[in-house]
């Protein structure tokens, strides 16, 4: 009777690279509630979903429902939840004894905070997506470059910056990156995390979003090396302290 | 020995309209501390903050230092400060025995969430710019005029949204409020205020942008209408619960 977490699948060590559904991960291993993973396939989450009863997160625009993980499968409740969020809502409402991302009346700034911070960061897709697809298992290969070219209306190859594009672009990720940086600074060095001390949901959006580029594109890649070089360390600072929750199951 | 709230002022009764010095009006009102107001036109913030010693609040992008109010001295401590933010903290820390809108370990949240707002409605400026200039005295109208249209290009008759672009513009602002309405909602009716029961600085962001809307362009006007009308009566709640607050001295 072990909580399933239906997870996307790579050709990576330890297979996770989703930022999505390392969101649910680290939830899992903060509150220590163990927890198997399935791994499902690209093409694979609508008609799973479909199946197990697995609602759907957002709808497209032409109100089409759209399907994704992280969903989770709790067998003491007998319960489907997707959508990282109501995921760790759900976890603190029937796990209450375990640790809390949601601090008493915060569940409002952090979905703010999620809105601000992916804003922030909107020039990182550029690169990571198209780099992302190639370490994607050849199932999900064909379904994710077929739907994303569609989104993009160009080839993930002509997509990817480069030349002076990718330097300005990598710079403004930087700078977004620099934004938030200003935020985590309010807490005035009490602690590693945006509230200081306490481990709250922004930092998992953060960390996810930075386990998204370690993973992706390499902890050798320079990409990897200027992040966590970037504003005084802060991003690395706060991944020495993620380290202890990337168990992957 | 009583604070100094430097301000600007207007031709509306009461004189208070700009969403940054309300943000300390209410602060100050919310906290019970006695102040008065100085008012300040436009084409003298820079040379009264100069001459008292107040600092800049930015820098442009030329790396020229801007003045803005609010200001504030407390004679009690021989310090001015100024930027909304910065005074709130200060007032937090040297009034500790008031009520505090930074509920320890949320002012990182509380940064990113005014980000994450004012990043929502850019539409409302593009309206409310040019309207806030009429109400202005004379000397401030000059300068500020001079100012905002060196800054679009136009003059602030040609910025103005007409027609249909006015039409999809204020629908624009009515559905980034609809965003923000959508965090508020996460406190799943426990009060009015962001963090439910509890009023922080997130609300009186929201209040401020709200009072400017109201005054500028006035209680009785088709634009008051649509705001309070919104998202259930969502804001028009919110300023309920804030009108208690808005006492201008």
């Amino acid at each position: 009777m072990t909580i399933i977490l239906y997870d996307i699948p790579s050709t990576l060590p330890g297979n996770a690279w989703s930022p999505s559904t390392w969101k649910t991960r680290y939830t899992l291993n903060i509150k220590g509630i163990p927890y198997k993973t399935e791994w499902v396939e690209y093409p694979d989450i609508e008609p799973v979903a479909k199946k197990l009863g697995i609602a759907p997160t957002f709808k497209s625009t032409d109100g089409t429902d759209c399907y994704t993980l992280p969903a989770l499968y709790d067998p003491s409740t007998k319960t489907y939840v997707s959508d990282s969020l109501l995921i760790a809502v759900y976890l603190d409402k029937t796990y209450p004894d375990t640790p809390s991302l949601l601090p008493k009346g915060t569940l409002g700034l952090q979905t703010a905070f999620s809105y601000a911070f992916l804003s922030s960061i909107v020039e990182l897709r550029d690169f990571i997506i198209p780099a992302e697809c190639e370490k994607l298992n050849p199932r999900s290969v064909e379904y994710f470059r077929h739907t994303r070219e569609a989104d993009l209306g160009k080839t993930l190859e002509e997509a990817t910056p480069k030349g002076d594009d990718a330097v300005v672009k990598w710079g403004k990720y930087k700078d977004g990156l620099g934004k938030v940086d200003e935020w985590y600074a309010q807490n005035g060095g009490s602690g590693p995390f945006l509230m200081g001390e306490t481990l709250s949901w922004a930092d998992v959006i953060v960390a996810s979003s930075a386990i998204w580029v370690r993973t992706v594109f390499g902890e050798d890649s320079q990409k990897w090396k200027d992040v966590t070089s970037w504003h005084g360390g802060r991003w690395n600072d706060l991944m020495e302290n993620m380290k202890k929750y990337e168990t992957v199951i």
